[in-house]
């Protein structure tokens, strides 16, 4: 009963070469937010739909994947529900399981179902898959990973400084040149107040931000079409023009927003973050951009966006300040800082610019070439020194013919191999050839690790 | 809206103190099975139920988790279906995918999908969640790790060879005394075929098995209630009685089985095997045991399995040789071998024995205590300096009570933390105290460092 095997559409394998770049990049984040004290934590695939339903707007309900119940799935079912054929209404009567759709919002029903154990502030990172039931596309996935790390219990505005070193010191480790991007919630609503047009944010940033494309006076023209008043975009000009140093950028918006006292917070939290980031030597250059307005409902404070300045590539880190994480589990005014490492346009990134050090994608670094029985009775010692030195080595286990054992190097990438016959065991050695220049040296087990070892 | 959130039953959360020992487990795994040469692979959760069904029996069938379609997920099923209301008819009918039962299946798919990259023999491992829908109890989780190296498209016993160094080696780091049973299904095949009785080896290896317990006469009652001929027992007696050396065991079996091609195929491949062991040093004793007799429906020469010597529990890694993993999805003849180490059991034994490294479960090595804004500026180049020594270093984001910050550290398990006031900023220096002595040293930026640092 053989079958062409597949596997879902928008899902994928992964295989050796794949998981060493990715184990790369989680590496390099993990020991990021272990050095600033962050702590690993891991949820199940699964959550009760109770748990993820209603958290992500309608949407977001439709895009969850659900666990079909065990066994007598339809006993929750009466038969005129079944004939209605509702699968909206069906749905939660044959499944109460979800596999989750992000890691915030299991994050949140773990803090609540732990308050007991945690010690506040409480710092965790969380790198798990997620899955959504998306239409698949180039770049979207129905199963990827996210790589979270949030802070919550404190208000402090230290945690957003730590939280942009955090950023700078990844994309420095990856070399990947970035521009930090950072706004604040409150700083948009202060405009939105000192204009009288609270409700139209989204409009108001999304047209500013075409300023470098279409000029000031189509953004104006595309403002009013959106029915901001005249004397409203007049005040607004300051702000549409916005220039100069953080500094100068936040003095101008000062001036505009000085009788808004959330949009003064605004520009005061904006002003503490970047002073404090003054001092600590970022590698790379973090901008106040109030066109930033990523999640603008669930946003309270400050917004951070990252952009690759090499590739063309959409937002590869995003973050912000939150208010009310766990209040839709019955634990209201906790608010938490979180960042997000966007993992698979980050690969992207350092495929496109080859920047995988040659040690993170290389697997195993010496094989043993097998000409029988008598010759790998000879060589296991040598094999057994190397592993004990770290080596990571491979015996081929086949005596099968060279050419063959030679492309599986080659296919492999394994810079070392070991050849040894008659003549090296009568000396005692063993034949090392560097498979990249090709050349060979006769060494005995010392020399060898002495070559290889680090 | 506010619920009391719960997780589905089976299912755990893991917090940052079972994470810390968990990935030192994972991470030990890894490092031997890339030393060993064997390369990571993933796959994805969600896996058809083409590839999934029909391939662990009817029960395991029942104990997948299904994934609902969606949008319209009765759009296959008639009415007169939907009102038969028989589960088994209908999953198939409203779920196409399901969540992976375990990593065997989908590696074999995975090595048909991709049999034109991969260079033979393949050495792969994986290290991802399973679900079962299995009623949970005492240690049986509906979601658990497994932790499987195998190498597929290689007949020789070098593997099953390497195979046992890795896992000698795995416990030897652990630190958990363990005993290696081996065992080769060929032995009880040619046992079956030398008494005439080919599909009795569950019963009789069950009753040999009893031994120790029940005295030798008690298990020949038991033979000769499963049917068993009293000739075939008389001729089972030096089986049962086995004893002595590995050596003078095998010696024992092969004059039992001198008859038995087969038999005598697995006397040798299990003499290769062990023999080739005794040149390797091994840190935990191996032995041949007749009745271990897992997984025999699958493998096919070599079976492995290993218990820990100073906790009851059951068996915590097996494995064997299995000669047609993917012939199911139509390629046939693909011998292979493989271990799978099982992590849960493996975490339980390192609890009790309380053997995990203390590095291995140290998150935060130092926190600076906050005393207010002025003493966070002068700390900050401090802060900044440890962690570019690489050590996991936090500031207490909030100037709260200084108690509350102690309680911090110490529910962290933070070891050292860092005081600063106004005395300490006239000297330059900071105040460094080692929570467990209690000891306080006034230290530099660089003492600091050397203190602390690797």
């Amino acid at each position: 009963m053989a079958n062409k095997p597949s596997i879902p559409k928008g899902t994928r394998d992964f295989g050796p070469d794949e998981m060493a770049k990715r184990n790369y990049i989680f590496d390099t984040i993990k020991s990021v937010y272990a050095l600033y004290g962050f702590q690993q934590i891991e949820t199940p695939a699964m959550e009760t739909l109770q748990t993820l339903m209603g958290k992500y707007g309608d949407e977001g309900d439709k895009l969850l994947f659900k666990i079909l119940n065990s066994g007598d799935f339809l006993k929750n079912a009466k038969d005129e529900e079944l004939l209605e054929r509702n699968p909206l209404k069906l749905q939660t009567k044959v499944a109460e399981k979800g596999l989750r759709y992000d890691l915030t919002v299991p994050f949140a029903r773990y803090v609540v179902m732990h308050r007991e154990e945690l010690q506040m502030p409480f710092k965790r990172y969380q790198i798990q898959p997620v899955w959504r039931a998306d239409r698949p596309q180039k770049g979207r996935y129905r199963e990827f990973y996210q790589c979270d790390a949030d802070i919550v219990g404190s208000v402090s505005l230290l945690n957003e400084v730590e939280l942009m070193q955090i950023i700078d010191m990844v994309f420095a480790k990856f070399g990947i040149r970035v521009q930090i991007k950072i706004n604040n919630r409150k700083i948009l609503s202060g405009i939105a107040e000192v204009i009288g047009e609270a409700d139209k944010i989204v409009q108001i940033t999304t047209a500013i931000d075409k300023l470098d494309k279409i000029g000031l006076e189509s953004v104006n023209a595309e403002l009013a079409k959106e029915g901001i008043p005249t004397d409203a975009i007049e005040k607004l000009q300051p702000i549409i023009q916005l220039s100069g140093t953080n500094d100068e950028k936040l003095d101008t918006i000062a001036k505009v927003l000085s009788n808004s006292e959330i949009g003064m917070k605004g520009v005061e939290e904006s002003r503490y973050i970047l002073d404090a980031l003054k001092k600590t030597n970022l590698k790379n250059e973090i901008e106040l951009d109030l066109t930033l307005a990523r999640g603008l409902n669930y946003y309270t404070g400050a917004i951070f966006e990252v952009k690759a300045l090499d590739v063309q590539i959409g937002s590869i880190t995003g973050g912000g300040r939150y208010d009310n994480l766990t209040g839709i589990f019955g634990m209201p005014g906790l608010s938490g800082v979180g960042i997000s490492f966007g993992a698979d346009r980050i690969y992207d990134v350092l495929n496109t610019l080859d920047l995988y050090p040659k040690s993170s994608v290389t697997g195993t670094q010496l094989l043993f070439i097998n000409f029988g029985e008598k010759e790998m009775n000879y060589v296991l010692p040598f094999v057994a020194q190397a592993r004990k030195a770290n080596i990571r080595t491979e015996i081929f286990p086949d005596s099968v013919k060279m050419k063959k054992q030679m492309a599986y190097a080659n296919a492999k990438n394994i810079p070392f191999v070991v050849l040894a016959g008659d003549s090296e065991i009568e000396q005692g050695k063993v034949t090392l050839k560097d498979m990249e220049s090709g050349e060979q040296t006769l060494v005995s087990s010392e020399e060898l690790i002495s070559k290889l070892g680090l």
